[in-house]
């Protein structure tokens, strides 16, 4: 079966890539706005896992509405979920089996058994998530033997989730201030491989 | 790493050991409380997949107290939940990662994250439980293409989960009657085998 997976080039979807890859026939989906080429880092990443790899476009307005609801929260969270839910939609589209790399102690993105079972009911296919039932100590283990990671601040370590691109049309509409703002700064990991 | 999956030789805890032979050292683990050789029907189906099997005996308090409940309560969720937490506990004290086969929409036994994260900080392991992102019908899809199964109903097909000996042990104690009352009749499965 054709299985989308969600992916940033972070361990987490990475990891996930690799739970997956002996069932489904996985491709690596980097939903993205247009707004930067930050993408091509997760296409990178991509070819290194050794996988297909596939950038999916959002809407402008998704974009739009997120940034709107991250400067009036003052912080990410409804923002990225709103975003996140965006991309599955999508991904259910195209693939028999939308995936995405949640973690069992993810804030957010988090999709309840109810999201779960709505996109599956309307779409026609499995949701899998497999890393819900890992928490971090779990992930940090099997990253440490499976995967070659770089670390670092968020304006070095450049991945192709939506924060790189949400924190760059933050900066366009609101100015700089209003990014750190919103993101406050943490180390961000990006996979360049496998070990 | 050492990972002890608890293991019923049912579909579930049988797709469960498939996703994670990848990146553990797994041993199937049955606990039992001695009631019945029905362990024994585990221990055939692990080889007959290629892992390691272990029994685990758990005190026959354990045994006494959940089908108290069960007779209690008329139904047996709680008592199976308390039984999978203490085979959980005895799991811990001998492996590494604890695993078990619970699915997204499972009822009982389920693992809050707080539960989960009790038992990872108590005995230093780690707790994964690589169902909890997929649905039924992903499980169902993945079992058919991966394993071979025998269903039947609960009287004909033994597995080596915690139900048959605690039907036993409910019988021994208040009669047939009462375990109809436990346990309403359901279509039970047991793997055999790889696809």
């Amino acid at each position: 079966m054709e299985c989308g997976l969600l992916f940033s080039a972070g361990k987490d979807s990475s990891l996930s890539a690799l739970l997956l890859e002996e069932f489904y026939d996985v491709t690596l989906v980097t939903a993205n706005f247009g707004i930067t080429d930050d993408w091509t880092h997760a296409r990178d990443a991509a070819r290194a896992l050794g996988f297909p790899f596939e950038r999916i476009e959002l809407s402008e307005e998704v974009a739009m509405k997120a940034t709107d609801r991250m400067r009036e929260d003052g912080f990410p969270r409804a923002g990225i979920q709103a975003v996140h839910e965006a991309a599955l939609e999508a991904v259910a589209d195209e693939y028999d089996v939308v995936a995405d790399g949640t973690r069992r102690d993810d804030r957010v993105p988090t999709i309840s058994r109810a999201v779960a079972q709505s996109l599956e009911d309307r779409h026609g296919v499995d949701y899998v998530a497999p890393l819900s039932g890992f928490g971090r100590g779990a992930v940090d283990r099997l990253v440490e033997t499976h995967l070659t990671v770089e670390s670092g601040p968020s304006e070095s370590i450049k991945k192709g989730d939506y924060e790189t691109e949400l924190r760059a049309l933050i900066e366009t509409r609101w100015g700089a201030d209003a990014v750190a703002e919103v993101f406050p700064e943490h180390e961000q990991t990006r996979v360049v491989g496998r070990s």
